[in-house]
């Protein structure tokens, strides 16, 4: 099978796959200037919070590069004012800033913008390699929660698409079916943006995987009627106790996944957890553009005169999550110890 | 505020608003012959459980008059398999079922196929007339249940377009809001069909009450933030135990709700209460074509070569159900005991 590649780095330019146009049209666009990647992240031509972490560094590394051609005087400051609007893009998802605030640290020892700039590109790709890595190690923990003859459902698109390649939900199931697990998949559409209809459907025809494509209200009957024997959803941000924001819906999947005694995972790297915050209350939960539930395909199908909210994402209470697949291996309850102990290196998980 | 009027019986003909076109376009179905109601039934031109009821009755009229035109020497076995054919069309919604076979116990003491015609016309105009006053009443009942400053739930369309008029869980809204209380409804756009962000939004606008739509999986979000303070939504059919058949969507909506102590409740005429079955689990369950959830706005958004489930409703445990809202008055557990009572009526429920 071809490797999902969404972010490519070749040419000196940034090259992503757009995931808006997927999967009708396979179109790459060819980046160079940093505001291009802020305005492909605003626009959710990349998304999956893996993914904007990778992207986002390297918008850093071709930020750094402009102000090293063009106002080398003013580089720190300047760069600075560029990590800032990278991390605005998209606030919910954590990796972007984890990747900036960590490339940042870098520059500040590095006196000369042109090497701090070819310092910054191999951090970069660096990560790039690093989240792949990440994701193929995850999916060996995960790989073992999934038996022979299960249904697992998942929710928006945890893929290669949503990484730097491999996946985080998706690529503990592709792990599975590697490893010879038999077993389909359920997975639902994901208004508004129909990430599930659109890249989780087309990465699991990809890779061969039996899918079973449902709109998002219907999940609850599959968790009620036992059609599936597991969930796994991928994050954008973990907080220190466990609390996860995931795109919107996630919440009520596992509620009502634990009301059937259905377990719920969450499988994400260790860069999506946010030791800075004590629980999900702190995370900031994006609101995008009423117009994305407005129309469906370009026309207007909402009542005209009335309101929208349109929240990007919810967050779960780490209650109801059964676990939290890793790299570094599977974390379990009590999360608060568990989790800081993975991500500060001093506990290497349930393996 | 002119009153919606999903369907109208004018010049010998049944007049039905196409509600697959709303709120785009405003078009009148006219309909000579049973089995364009029969295609209009199917294709969702008219949908909700008592609409469906009367729709169905019209149908048998308009059969009846075909045959005793046609073929009256084999009038009633004729208009019994057209009977079969008008239940067939949709199998959830028991109110279709329960209209036709009143109608055929009628024909069956009137020997004179014109006659039989004339009389089933004449009841079909009844029920649709005792179908708004039973929502009229039942939005009475049901309006003490919403205060002043309160934000309620409601779940695809149960509003004058489902019904002959004026609407059950919309009735209730409606109800309300005539009698001078101020609140705000969050309504769900409802996937796949889009009954809440096409079909709902059009009427609580056109009823001037404050509307908020929402995808689908952002009602967990609502009502985990306490944003709404109770749930409304119809019902396609009621088992004599209390256990509900409504759009997909509507279990996970009241599992979310108990969850977080938000009172869920149903409006439904008693027409839809079905004492034939015990529980929900004999409850069928329609699946549609999975070209509806494959495609938006007539474009093919899914991955091709991926399997769709299209589950038209669920069913929710009584357990789950604060409160059944009828024409007869309130109905609360045991609804083993007090649905019977009502439907039968013995006891007139908690007025």
């Amino acid at each position: 099978m071809a490797e999902i590649q969404p972010i490519v780095w070749a040419s000196n330019k940034l090259m992503l796959l757009d995931q808006t146009k997927l999967p009708r049209q396979e179109i790459v666009l060819e980046l160079t200037d940093y505001r291009q990647v802020v305005a492909a992240i605003r626009e959710m031509r990349v998304r999956g919070a893996p993914a904007l972490g990778v992207t986002a560094a390297y918008a850093m590394a071709l930020a750094a590069r402009q102000i090293a051609e063009e106002d080398p005087s003013h580089f720190l400051p300047l760069l600075k004012e560029a990590a800032e609007e990278i991390k605005a893009a998209r606030p919910t998802a954590v990796n972007a800033s984890w990747a900036v605030d960590r490339l940042l640290v870098l520059v500040e020892a590095e006196a000369d913008p042109p090497a701090a700039s070819q310092r910054l590109l191999a951090e970069a790709q660096a990560m790039q390699e690093d989240d792949v890595a990440a994701n193929r190690r995850m999916g060996q923990h995960g790989a073992r929660l999934l038996r022979d003859g299960d249904a697992v459902l998942t929710h928006c698109n945890a893929g290669a698409l949503a990484t730097a390649g491999y996946g985080t939900a998706l690529g503990v199931i592709r792990a599975a079916w590697e490893g010879g697990t038999r077993f389909q998949v359920y997975h639902t559409e994901t208004r508004p943006f129909l990430q599930g209809a659109r890249l989780t459907a087309w990465e699991l025809v990809k890779m061969g995987i039996p899918a079973t494509l449902v709109v998002d209200s219907a999940a609850g009957l599959l968790l009620k009627e036992h059609s599936v024997q597991c969930v796994i959803v991928g994050a954008d941000r973990i907080a220190a106790n466990g609390d996860t924001a995931n795109k919107i819906g996630t919440y009520t999947l596992a509620v009502v996944a634990r009301e059937n005694d259905i377990p719920f995972y969450v499988a994400a790297p260790t860069s999506t957890v946010d030791l800075s915050i004590a629980s999900g209350e702190q995370i900031p939960i994006e609101e995008r553009d009423p117009s994305e539930v407005a129309q469906l395909g370009g026309v207007r199908t909402a009542a005209e005169g009335l309101e929208i909210r349109n929240p990007s994402f919810d967050v779960t209470p780490h209650r109801y999550i059964g676990a939290i697949i890793t790299e570094e291996g599977i974390v379990r309850e009590p999360y608060s110890t568990n989790l800081a102990a993975v991500v500060t290196g001093t506990h290497a998980g349930v393996r």
